[in-house]
């Protein structure tokens, strides 16, 4: 059994690097804050006799040796970059979870046949720089890194410079590694696990991704003096777009969302009509199909609405990945550790994206998750028990002892 | 006759202070640039012969003597403040108009009965700082000088401190000068006085005002894991009240106008979906009553849509004034200037907000226009052609001089 309360100490210690505003973290990826938090990690890693590496993503792999020299390693682990006004669970509690089973393990001074490495991907929000899951989507393959480097955030700093600049550019090549599984502990981040009353998601596969950027230009003009009918008002269009999301995740219920949280007006003044509009449109389902209709239907209709209105608009694709399952043998050893610790639980879809996803494409990969309050997420007051933690890090231990052997 | 080379010069070399990207200006109110501004035309000012008295708002007040020792000043002006993305021509053209017609009344060595006062009033956008001609409405006692100082950009920074920053916080008690009369020479910024094809719009009117900041408070959370039914989307929920804004500008046609040209997005994450967003509401109408409609059916709408979506909605006045009637004496000695000089002429209401809305409510007031091309201000690309300037410049001269006596 692994220590709950050390687990939870450390989950609010790293909080406390970039705090929020309202209780939450706000240690956005490749930031002054997010080099604080990974210093912090990598002291408590070297404190628990592991080494790092550091791939030119920055990712940190910090390595428990294993007592075959021929084994690949079982890496864990999630991330510990937070949205701007994030909750101090999400990613944290996955890293510090495959901590806690490093130190549990050498607590019970038992070698594993493969070694075990606590991974910490860089920019898995992908708030600031989109797309989400950057570093993991590099390692599998999905992105190149010279892609990722050149991603700007919103004052056009380029994610490049900034991991040079905080000191996290590792010279590891990024997808180098080969893992023998990867196991990843997630806060739910929806409200199933909690009205159902059970400890443990077994999530069985995750629903896919797509973000449409959305650029429509119109002319910027002045409020009051010019006529209603010579308006190219790119904000009315855009509340048109905006409603037509809705519409059309609507229409695929209950198998899938959609809405747009990134939204900027330009030039943003009272008495200026906008002339310029840039939102990312994210859609999600389970199911592949489901995706494709509402990206289609997103650019027939919204370019409709915007020729009506004599707008301009424009597509693009700046992140996504298709629905994923996940491996039945590790799927069936997480089940299997949550029934063997008295654990109720089920077999969840994940809802959101995480960096499992990506490396499912390149090893065999699974995650547990545990509920988390009201099933709030990506808001400083996401909530969840120390018995919630204390049980998902506990199934991920039982999970990781498993595969990487005695 | 004025000089129309020496005014379009003078416009052109003030509009290289605070450069914008696309041909215009950004010098917004009391930035370094609004400084470096000010500093140059205080140069012309004094090199012109004037003196300079600077009122607790900033707002510049540059005086030719008259020969009438008991004799109120004749006031002439706009404002040198721009929007983000502003045109070289709104506010400069009425400030440096001024200035001509005193380079003018120097050059012919003509000596007016009433002082001539060239007025620069601080910030007229109301971009920075809302609201719209915040300095004359101070001055016009509807506001209050500490009030206006309380006002805070989107950076936090109040209007005083910045005012104190850059210099110019005069020691002038703000709506100390009693006026003969105050007139003001403006681009129209609309489309009409260019597709009438006339020189010289009268203005008679001015359209009133009403800025509602709107702020809407859903809850922030994962785009991905809340299922559709459980969000409560500020977004979705600012998408539908700017159709409505839109809606019932349109049911007054035609003469109503409503739009919002400044959103924000809380906490703007591609996968966050809005918890809060906060916009600005500009409705305007020449009839009280259809403003006093707008804003109730505004209130009244976009409560309901809120309360269907299980949103929180709160508005707030941050800006307006009623319609305006100009001074029939002063409209008709424009009028007349027109004619004699040849120009074409029209009567016009103002549909943009301007410092001589304010000052009518304390002095004889009245407004020159001149086209733009295209109808087009708030918008770097806001063009009018020399002789349009000169025109405009010369019919204030000849209200002036008229006003002013010799
Ligand atoms: N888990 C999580 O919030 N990841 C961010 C990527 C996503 O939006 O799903
Ligand atoms: N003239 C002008 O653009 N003034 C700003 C105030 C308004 O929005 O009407």
């Amino acid at each position: 059994r692994i220590n709950g309360d050390r687990l939870w100490n450390s989950i609010h210690e790293i909080a406390e690097i970039g705090p929020g505003i309202a209780g939450g973290s706000n240690r956005q990826t490749v930031t002054d804050e997010d080099a604080q938090g990974r210093a912090l990690f990598q002291k408590w890693c070297e404190d628990a006799g592991l080494t790092m590496g550091v791939d030119e993503m920055g990712t940190m792999f910090m390595t428990r040796a294993g007592t075959d020299p021929d084994a690949l390693p079982v890496y864990v682990g999630s991330h510990l970059d937070t949205q701007p006004t994030g909750g101090r669970y999400d990613g944290v509690l996955g890293v510090l979870a495959g901590l806690e089973i490093v130190r549990t393990l050498n607590d019970l001074d038992i070698q594993t046949k493969h070694p075990i490495v606590v991974t910490n991907w860089t920019n898995e929000e992908g708030a600031r720089f989109a797309p989400a899951m950057m570093a993991s989507g590099v390692f599998a393959e999905q992105f190149t890194k010279e892609w990722a480097y050149a991603k700007t955030d919103a004052e056009g700093k380029t994610f490049g410079e900034e991991l040079e600049r905080i000191g996290w550019k590792g010279d590891e090549k990024v997808g180098a590694r080969k893992m023998h599984a990867f196991l990843e502990l997630h806060i739910e981040q929806g409200p199933i696990l909690e009205a159902e009353g059970k400890d443990i998601g077994v999530v069985t596969h995750g629903q896919g991704l797509s973000w449409t950027q959305v650029t429509i230009t119109g002319k910027d003009s002045h409020t009051g003096s010019t006529p209603m009918p010579m308006r190219k008002n790119a904000g009315l269009g855009m509340a048109r777009v905006l409603q037509l999301v809705d519409e059309i995740a609507w229409s695929h219920k209950p198998s899938a969302v959609g809405a747009a949280g990134h939204i900027d007006v330009y030039p943003n003044s009272r008495n200026v009509i906008p002339g310029k509009v840039v939102f990312t449109v994210d859609f999600r389902s389970p199911n592949l199909d489901v995706i494709q209709d509402m990206e289609a239907r997103l650019e027939k209709g919204a370019k409709e609405i915007c020729d009506e209105m004599g707008l301009h608009i424009e597509f693009e694709k700046v992140g996504g990945f298709d629905p994923v399952t996940f491996d039945e043998t590790l799927v069936t050893s997480i089940r299997n550790a949550a029934e063997r610790l008295g654990y109720s639980h089920m077999n969840i879809i994940s809802g959101a994206g995480h960096d499992a996803c990506w490396v499912n494409r390149m090893a065999p990969t699974a995650m547990v998750m545990c509920p988390c309050v009201d099933g709030l997420s990506h808001n400083e007051a996401e909530e969840i028990s120390k018995e919630w933690s204390t049980a998902g890090a506990e199934v991920l231990f039982h999970a990781v002892v498993e595969t990487a052997g005695i």
